[in-house]
């Protein structure tokens, strides 16, 4: 088999961790005799900095072109100025609308030996492990009017959060999906005692669930959504939910496993490539310190490899090598506590080849 | 003095925890030398129940009428089928419009004796104090269009996510006066990276904050506040955010703290009666079983003394009693652990009136 695979390694250690993520993909490759072509492209800052535009033609070209996308991370403080449509973060708003990729997957686990870090009571956070569904590719990110007005009274504003019931359907159904390979429980957050959008994507999942007769469905208020996270987090199973409710919650999730340098994501459309990337951001601070995290983004190319090139044992060997780094107490400075030396980018990617 | 008070005791455990704080208010007054016209009415299920509507005409002219308003709870499964605009949350949205009552102070306090309730460690939690200012008439909750559309595609549906300039500045100088009193602290959460909306907001914010060179002023992002709640709470002094980010957050903040049957709220404007209300709901589960804690209900009757009634000495006798009977072991059920007896409601507000 051979595969095409657009990198964009964008911003801040961006480049660090995609280029451990090449590094792997190269072994995985010999043991799994498969072969990916790999072609590099600007996105974010650096795409600014170079192109003056967050998203150039080419990147889009390059991804359209691709099986699958790795993102690194895009944004940083050198471009905080600029107006809206020309920040870092406008590239990878584009390249999601561009690419169609609705389905925005982010799995929350609890490493066993990590949970120290969790700001959460060990008896609280302890067997979380649930996935978030989130929109990605409408709502108030990208509906329309969204703009500023003159009136007699003075500047006003509007922004709108836009729903057709095909797009509500389409991330719905996405998330049934997930939950009959998983314990069977749904959980779709939404505000319908205030929006319009939050009851009929209410009626969506209820005529949804019709043909879903094994899953069990909860219908959650977003503010309610949010203190069960803290609360009582091993609740979840499945969340699905709109583009910027799921925004908030999969950061709030993402923070009580306490290693925010361990969770991937995938970006999922109906038809054309996938796009994944780390849920961590560029943490200029670190950049080019060979100080970097690389393993949220290994489990990134492990969701790659699952969903995009449905290499499905090469996904699961690699993910098992990240799980069984971690067990054997290897870790990068992000997570070091007292009893570990903290390891390097290289290092940690090293620890991670030997052990596929 | 004499003062008008309008009580709407509403739903489930609303009137139990309601007519605690008008024992309690009893005694106050006696105490401090003033008088209140105590008026009842009706708001949400119970309003649906006897008028079909969940805030009857009566009900907004009695609240015109008076200093201040205070609400028990809202809500339960009983309505839950019922049509958006006839369930019981649409009469409080409606009474916070009517009202104009824009400004949502919600402290959020770690009392000591509670700490171990909170599902956050203690290292975390501890010290944690802040208030969250959250903007209440306007937003995704009364934008227009908010509505359903029958195209040739299908169905699609819009809410709308509205500002004026003025509005946003009005809450903002709310925030920005109260962290001057505070530690000097604000952090203005926003969405700037995607919605125009959150644009003007932040302009707001950086254009208001001249007038205040005594405040230290930070921009988060709404997710990344969603993080910094859980991660490290004692960051944050006076919190200033929209409607619908402000419910969210507030809800986060509120579990974290462990003690909900603790949290007391107040609704300002500019003018007339302020609002106010325990952060808790309607729990219909223990309604009417004398087990509701009545202290969130009773310190938001000492914020309704201090703002509406000017009575600050009072506020403040009433606010230190709360205190005195937590740190002398008294609990209700929801927060007695293994080393207490639980108290019931009523028992509970004794020791309150014992303690003034
Ligand atoms: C960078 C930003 C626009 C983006 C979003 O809001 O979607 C990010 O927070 C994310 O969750 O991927
Ligand atoms: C009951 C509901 C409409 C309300 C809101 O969303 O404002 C509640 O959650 C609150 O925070 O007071």
């Amino acid at each position: 088999m051979q595969y095409r695979l657009a990198v964009l390694p964008g911003d801040g250690i961006g480049r660090e961790v995609t280029s451990a993520a090449l590094t792997v993909l190269k072994k995985i490759e010999s043991l799994f005799s498969f072969s990916t072509e790999v072609e590099e492209a600007d996105i974010g800052g650096a795409a600014i900095d170079r192109f003056g535009h967050p998203l150039p033609q080419r990147t889009v070209e390059i991804c359209q072109a691709s099986d699958a996308v790795l993102l690194g991370a895009v944004g940083g403080p050198k471009w905080d100025n600029l107006p809206g449509d020309l920040r870092p973060e406008a590239g990878l708003l584009g390249l999601r609308k561009t690419l169609q990729v609705f389905a925005n997957l982010r799995p929350i686990r609890v490493f066993p030996e990590l949970m120290d870090a969790s700001p959460l009571k060990r008896e609280v956070v302890e067997g979380s492990h649930f996935i978030i569904v989130r929109e990605l590719t409408g709502g108030l990110y990208f509906g329309e009017p969204k703009e500023r007005r003159q009136t007699a009274n003075g500047l006003e504003v509007v922004d709108t959060l836009h729903y057709t019931e095909d797009e509500i359907e389409r991330i719905v159904r996405v998330a049934f999906d997930l939950a009959t390979k998983r314990r069977g429980h749904l959980t779709s957050v939404d505000k319908a005692n205030v929006l319009e959008s939050s009851r009929v994507w209410r009626e969506v999942v209820q005529r949804v669930a019709l043909d879903y007769p094994q899953v069990q469905v909860h219908h959650q208020l977003v503010d309610s959504a949010a203190m069960m996270m803290v609360q009582k987090p091993t609740f979840f199973d499945v969340v699905v939910t709109e583009n910027l409710f799921g925004d908030i919650l999969s950061d709030e999730a993402a923070v009580i496993t306490g290693s925010l340098g361990m969770l991937p994501s995938a970006s999922l459309s109906s038809r054309g490539p996938g796009l994944y990337e780390p849920v961590h951001g560029s943490a200029p601070d670190i950049a080019g310190q060979n100080r970097a995290n690389p393993l949220a983004t290994l489990l990134s190319l492990s969701m790659l490899l699952e969903h995009s090139f449905s290499q499905h044992e090469a996904a699961s060997v690699l993910e098992k090598s990240v799980l069984s780094v971690i067990s054997q107490g290897y870790r990068t400075a992000d997570l070091a506590g007292r009893h570990h030396q903290a390891l390097s980018t290289t290092e940690m990617t090293e620890r991670v080849l030997a052990a596929l």
